[in-house]
This record gives structure tokens, sequence and C-alpha cells, in this order.
């Protein structure tokens, strides 16, 4: 069983490994950066189905049967999804699996829904009652706009410390059963809401950077490392503004420095000059396009050997935001080792 | 570490122990046959602050804090809570928390996020990463009635089949620490999606009665008991017409006839003469407020010695709804026992 370093890191003892991971997005992830490393495009907005709903539930559903066809497995080999998205009620989540016949263990953090389904899944496994489990989840441009901001339609003016909305979503087939040597989860750690009593919505990065701050400096603290012993200390989608703001807080708050080490994914798959999405990318499915592809393609092929992957959340509705509450930060982290060292 | 018996059921080796529970409910539930089993009973519509949704968070924060202090413990010697609620990105649960200090895994399940986060807890108490946890979940039927029907003002009529949303929330601290007899968890299991395509938002029990059968079924048949072995087999808020149609659906295809034990929450809670509830209470609030009260404190004193709880939760959103889909089913499945003999 695994046990608690320090406050609230978990070192896992069964470590478990990652047989397969699949990214699908859409169009304009494909045109940035990272084009390549994703598995999967689906174009058009409607990629799928008759609304944009089903799209993402669609590109959600097509990232997990991949997961599963790609591990070698059959939906009966899986003893648990652990999934969650941005939509009222997770919808995207909850229709994308309805077919599989697996158990399913909704879940919501917002954009720190990846890591936060990792985390269940590698407890899940710990706990001795799964052995392979799938971890995922999705956002989509047009589905978040229409029910987080305005019609698409209305074309409204987007201020500069404003996000885009991924399109992407990502699965990840955690395992125990597994001999050969994969990447593997090392260690997880969950997060605690952070309110600073930041109430702009345009500005998600500057609420969730204090809750990435705390998570990066405790797990360092717990498991007495520095941030040069990881070729990567990844956050989920702060973007330009809270990046910067992470790292002086982070500086300024713990004498930590991550400069050197720090790479955010809403910052990683646009292209800020060409593609237009002002602080960088942002929702559920940008950390998870990006991890399930380029990082734990990496750390399969031995690129890189030891990552901390910090996803963070912006918890607030529309609801909570048009009564003056302020946007709540959390942020889940996840340490991903190679396994090849 | 738990095993696995059967193909889905987990039986726990820890066993986690069931320290405290706390329900707070309205005067609505107060006024219902189980009226003095609640702890904490909040006047009014708007419990607190200015608006429903606060009133919902603070009746969760109430119940939580109650736990803890009950347990005889403090914010810091929680690991984590488990919660989720019926709102748009689950803010009832992320702004009752919001103070605590305390790690978040944010749930979606529906209605049946309490045995959802009871299920979640163990197995994370069971992976030897946590040692005390809370449970918890709410819902309000003022904050329930506006979000997924209409505004209140508009007094729009309810058919027969409509069920009525419990103002109400349950907390649930669950601990490896503890040597005196206290009802523990025994099982566990994750429930599945079952989509019959039932589209009738008013008539929610008919969604989820194939889920309670097939979780209900499933479980007996992992763990080779049969329904006499129980004390109650209690379903979670599937009113009368979901009952009746889940006694009927076990006898038929599973030839189980779970009459002379089972009970609903959602039939206990309100009167069905003399409150005008229709087809009986709902909401995550429901069977969390009935199960932190009446039934751990039942096990608690011996009247109860073993009891499955099967809670259950019809996904969906306004957005689905409209645009066609069907309501789709789930059940997650709990086993108590008392700990007494």
């Amino acid at each position: 069983m695994g046990y608690r370093q320090g406050e609230k890191t978990i070192i896992l003892n069964e470590k478990p490994k990652i047989k397969a991971s699949v990214a699908v997005v859409g169009e304009k992830e494909q045109q940035g950066p990272l084009g390549e490393k994703f598995d999967i495009i689906l174009t058009g907005e409607m990629l799928k189905d008759k609304s944009f709903e089903q799209s993402e539930s669609f590109m959600l559903k097509t990232a997990i049967k991949k997961a599963i066809s790609d591990a070698g497995l059959e939906n009966s080999d899986i003893d648990g999804i652990f999934s969650g998205d941005l939509l009222n009620q997770c919808i995207g989540s909850n229709f994308a699996v309805r077919e599989f016949g697996i158990p399913l263990c909704g879940l919501y953090g917002a954009c720190s829904t990846m890591a936060l389904s990792l985390i269940m899944a590698s407890l899940s496994i710990e706990s001795g009652g799964f052995n392979t489990c799938i971890s995922a989840t999705s956002s989509h441009f047009c589905t978040a706009e229409r029910q987080f901001r305005k019609p698409l339609e209305y074309g409204g003016q987007r201020p500069p410390t404003a996000q885009w909305t991924v399109t992407g979503s990502g699965a990840v087939l955690l395992t125990k059963n597994e001999a050969a040597p994969l990447p593997y989860i090392d260690s997880v750690h969950l997060g605690t809401i952070q309110d600073l009593g930041i109430t702009d919505a345009n500005n998600m990065g500057a609420a969730m950077a204090p809750a990435a701050r705390k998570t990066i400096s405790d797990f360092l603290r717990d498991t007495k490392t520095k941030p040069s012993d990881y070729d990567m200390i990844l956050t989920g989608d702060l973007g330009f503004v809270g990046s910067t703001l992470l790292k002086n807080l982070l500086l300024k708050q713990d004498d930590i420095d991550i400069t050197n080490v720090h790479k955010d994914c809403g910052i990683m798959i646009y292209d800020p000059k060409e593609q237009d999405v002002h602080a960088g990318g942002s929702g559920c499915g940008c950390s998870a396009s990006v991890v399930s592809s380029y990082i734990l393609k990496g750390l399969n092929s031995g690129e890189f050997d030891n990552i901390l992957f910090v996803a963070t959340g912006a918890l607030m509705s529309t609801t909570s935001s048009l009564q003056g509450e302020s946007i709540l930060g959390i942020a889940h982290g996840v340490n991903f080792k190679s396994g090849k060292k």
C-alpha cells in the first residue's frame, strides 16, 4: 500500500503503469506547435453528430476506445473509468462512456480533471480493488463558449487575459498487470482549494496560479526534491498570465525558482503569434491532450525521465460569478517517471 | 488490500469505520416521518446568505464541520473531502469546503453522489494513502428547481411522476484509526451506466430503476448473498414509481424478490399524504441525509446490522434533455455493517 510522505503527497507502492495514452483534438490544435504529436484529428467544429455537446462526447469516446484497443484490451478488461469535464452535470463524459459497460466514477475538477482522474485511478489500483483503469477528460471550444460565456454567434470580444478553450480529449490506460518497463505514476497529491478573491472570469490564470504554487511547493517539500530533479514541472493551463504569476509567487513566497523547468500546456498547445488565442489555451482537454501525447510518449521514448504534472482548475459557474462569488483555484499533482532508469 | 469478489464488487480489507455522521436539512424535511432523526434543521428557504446556492453551501459546510467536531477531530486531521452535488460545476460543494484547507476530490454522480463519495473515500483509505476522510453531498429544492426546471416564481405544475428535491445534506467521517466497535463499510460496488432510452425528465425513477436493478443483482451474485441476509436493501431516491419498477425488474429479470427488505430514502423522507411531493423525494441530499442520520445511527445503536445502500443517479443536463438525449441511469452500492456482531 502507498504511504503518505510529508503532509499530503502519497508515494504509490503499486506504481500504476501507463500502457496506452491517446489524444484526440480538433483542427486548431493540429495547427499548433504540438500538432504532429496528437493521435487523431477530428475536423470541423461539429466533429460528429448534431450538436457541439455530442461532438465533445464523440471525441472523448474515440480517445477511450483507442486507448483500450492500443493496449490490446477489451472493454471487459477495464475495471473503471474516471472521467469528468466542464459541461453542466458532466454530460460530456457521461454520454461518452454510456455504451462501454464499464463502471464509472464521475469527477469534477474543472481544468484540473486530468490530474484528478489520474490520482483517483491510481489510488483505486493501489487499493487492490482495481487492476486496470482509464483516466480521461475532454473540453470543446464551442460547448464551453456557449455555456460559460456567450453564444458563438454573438461574437463577443475577448480581453487579452482570456484563454482559448482547447477542443481536445485525452485518455490514459493505467494498469498494474504489466511486466514491461513503461512510464508509471510514482506519487500523487490531491490539491486544496485556494481562494484569493479573484472574480474576473476572463482571468482564470490569476485565479489558478496560487493553487499551483501551493501544490508545487508542498510536493517539493513533502518529497524533499528540488526543481532541477525534474525534466519538467508542467502546469495545466495557466497560460501566459498565470504562468508568470506562478513563477513570481514561488520565488517570493517559497524561494523556489522553477524558471528553467517550467512548462505550461496552455502555452505549448497554440502558437501565440499565429493563432490569436490571447493568454493561451485552457479547458480540461488542454492538459489532457498534451499529457496523453507529447508528455507520455516522451516518457515512453526516454526523451523525459521525471515530470511533475500539476493541473489547475478554476472552480466556478456562471451562477456563482453572477452572484459575485470569487473563482476558487485548485491544483492536483501527479509525478510521472519513465521507468527506463 | 481489498480484493475483487465476482465481477465488480470490492471487499474492503481495512473496513473503514464511520466515526461520525451528520444530516442537516430544511423545514419540510423536519416535518416528514424522519424529522426527529436529523441533526440540525435550518429554517426558511434562504437558509443563510443572500442566495439559494449560498444557502446550499452553508448547509453542506455545517454538516461537514459538525462531523469533524463530533469525531473530536480538527480540519488538519482530515486527509480528504469527497464531495459533489447537482449544481452546475458542483458549486454547492466547492464553496462549502473552500475555507477548510482540506484536499478535495470533486465528484459528480447526480443523486448517486453519496454512495460514490463513500466508495471513493473507502478506496482511498484502502490504498493506504489516506487515514481519515469525509464523504459529503447536498441538494436544495430551490437551487434544483431553478436550474433544472423553472424559476420558482413561474409556479409550474408538477406531474404525478415528478419527485421533490430534498433540501438536505449529509457528511460521513470515515477512518481506519479507530479501535472502538463502530459501523463500517464492508464492501463497495462502482456502478455502470444503464440507458433504456427514457427521455422524460419528470420521471427520473423510471430512468434510474434499471441501474439499481443491475447493481443489486450484480452485488448479490458477486457476494453470494440473498435479500434476506440484509436488514434493508436501501435505494437512494427511486420514489414510488421507480421503486415499484425496481422490484418488478428484479423479480422478472433476475428472479430476486426484495419486497420484504426494500426501502427507498425518497419514499421515507416525506409523508406521501400530508406533504404533497407526488412520487417522493429526490436529490443528492435525499439519501445523504437519510443515510447520515436514520441509517448510520441505527447501525450504531444495533437497530440494524447489515444494510446494502444503493444510491441511484440520473445523468443528464437541461442541454442534453433539450437535445433529445435519453436520461442515463447509474447506481453505486455500499454495504454497511454494524460492527456489533
